[in-house]
């Protein structure tokens, strides 16, 4: 009991740090890219401004004033009046970015316009990213036991087979992660933002948690949404959460494939490369524990599940 | 030798499919987006001559039609005269956007505009994201020993000790990627796009090869660019083979760390999920293999690289 509560101690640190980290994000990336974002909006107001002082027209002045238009839009600066208040750069907004930037999910609105602010992301992302994984690891680690072994048992218990208990719990966990991390939070967006559809919702919901972030979605971006720093909180759990359930259920899905012989069936098979394996023996002088197999079992086991295809490797899909 | 012939062979295959899954995904979504963006850029194309004929400018209006024209540029289409002709969804454009799902980089830019797009967006990156980790991964597998055990090999046999030479073969390995993968087509990047500097292509590397895809800076976006086809499929290679090397620096990354004991260090400490990695022995009946360690060493060895903070998780980083 010792160990689980100092066990829970480091993850809760982990967590606060991850959560400090992100705060620590959006308080530097607000101050690199709130005046450069002012900047730009002051500029774009003068330049409407001018437009409209215009006694005419022409395809040319059109031509060179969407130009400019469109450069800052692609910065997040929009000349639109009912936006020209919002900064993408407020301390939420800030920390939102941070968010997408460690989580890899990225959907790039905003994104830095400094060339500081672009140093700083890289910086920020070299060291939150593998941080991001540690925590989410760490995290799935904690509710493997609830969530997946006991679940598991309690098949077994009511009479389910070991290899059927292991598939009827992935499709139990696949509804309920589809459930609770598509579904009903696609209905949630769909209701908070105007524009949006049900079927946009879901596919928010998988771009994001696919980790891959196209950004033409991006809840609180509109104009005039009430409490949007909480809102933005929101999403962020969401999609910690939503990240977490997502390896959580390929973990599930490696443990049934590995109890079907799926991944044996999927690997490459072994030729010279039987050497990878065995790496740790040949270049480390003092191995403190023995090969676990035998070599000559070693050459027709499976790849460990450090070489083979490895699902743990798309925990973001 | 035959099994290295065979081995090859499937990897060939993987690769000539993975080649046909994205050449198949790019016709899709050419024959569904065409349309739709073929019908909005006529519709923003008859909205920017209604406006240039009015009579005078006002400020309604003005926010009006910019209102459209920023909703339109969201999906990838610009008013703007010289972009007109470029379509975002020819072959060679839509198998770019096929490249982003799939290695969940996603600029998004451009993004589905038709609902069947959206959907269809789903379902491609369902199958193609595992895939493309697969294909990865039997990548990875195969230039693991030349680019990291015979190196290793070599450093020992010019004297020196395992440990010292992992880590001289992580950095030279680190100096390569970063020679090869960030600062030399960040050159070529800043030469070939005009409006981008040599940070900027630093900063567009990196936040692609972390699969962030913020979408800020996209290649071959710019109109009137040569050979752009031939543009896009080699940022397509590069983008395949950077992850690539991604992936192999975090495995090579990951041996170092686990023969320093860092691995060990950075995992949380066993509690209750102890049972975690005997799951596999107490949901299976039939294991056909013996637990390769003693119940006792069970307990106190570092958890298996499927359960502690896998670096594996993180080969997008």
């Amino acid at each position: 009991m010792h160990s689980a509560g100092k066990s829970w101690l480091l993850l809760t640190g982990f967590v606060l740090f991850y959560v400090i980290y992100l705060l620590f994000g959006a308080l530097v990336f607000s101050s690199i890219e709130r005046p450069a974002e002012d900047k730009l909006r002051r500029d774009m107001e003068t330049l409407k401004d001018e437009f409209l002082n215009r006694s005419c027209v022409t395809a040319a002045s059109l031509e060179r004033f969407l130009n400019q238009v469109l450069s800052a839009n692609k910065h997040g600066v929009s000349v639109l009046r009912n936006t020209s208040e919002k900064s993408n750069w407020d301390l939420a907004s800030s920390m939102f970015f941070a968010n997408t930037l460690v989580t890899t999910v990225g959907y790039g609105h905003p994104a830095p316009l400094s060339d500081a602010g672009k140093v700083f992301s890289i910086i920020y992302a070299l060291i939150g990213v593998p941080f991001t994984m540690l925590v989410l690891t760490a995290c799935v680690q904690r509710v493997m036991h609830p969530l997946v072994l006991a679940p598991v048992g309690l098949l077994q218990r009511c009479g389910l087979k070991p290899r059927p208990a292991t598939v009827v719990h992935f499709l139990l966990l696949l509804v309920l992660v589809v459930l609770c991390f598509f579904l009903a939070p696609a209905a949630v967006f769909s209701l908070l933002e105007a524009s949006w559809t049900f079927l946009d919702g879901i596919y928010f919901c998988f771009i994001s948690l696919c980790t891959i972030g196209l950004g033409d979605f991006v809840p609180a971006a509109q104009p005039g949404q009430k409490y949007r720093a909480l809102y933005q909180v929101a999403v962020m759990v969401y999609l910690f959460m939503g990240l977490m359930m997502m390896y959580l259920l390929l973990r599930s899905f490696h443990k049934m494939a590995d109890l079907h012989g799926l991944t044996t069936f999927l690997q490459l098979p072994r030729c010279e490369d039987s050497v990878l394996e065995e790496d740790r023996e040949t270049i480390m002088d003092s191995d403190p524990m023995p090969p676990p197999y035998p070599k000559d079992k070693e050459a027709s086991k499976p790849l460990g599940s450090e070489s083979y295809p490895s699902y743990n490797s798309i925990n973001k899909s």
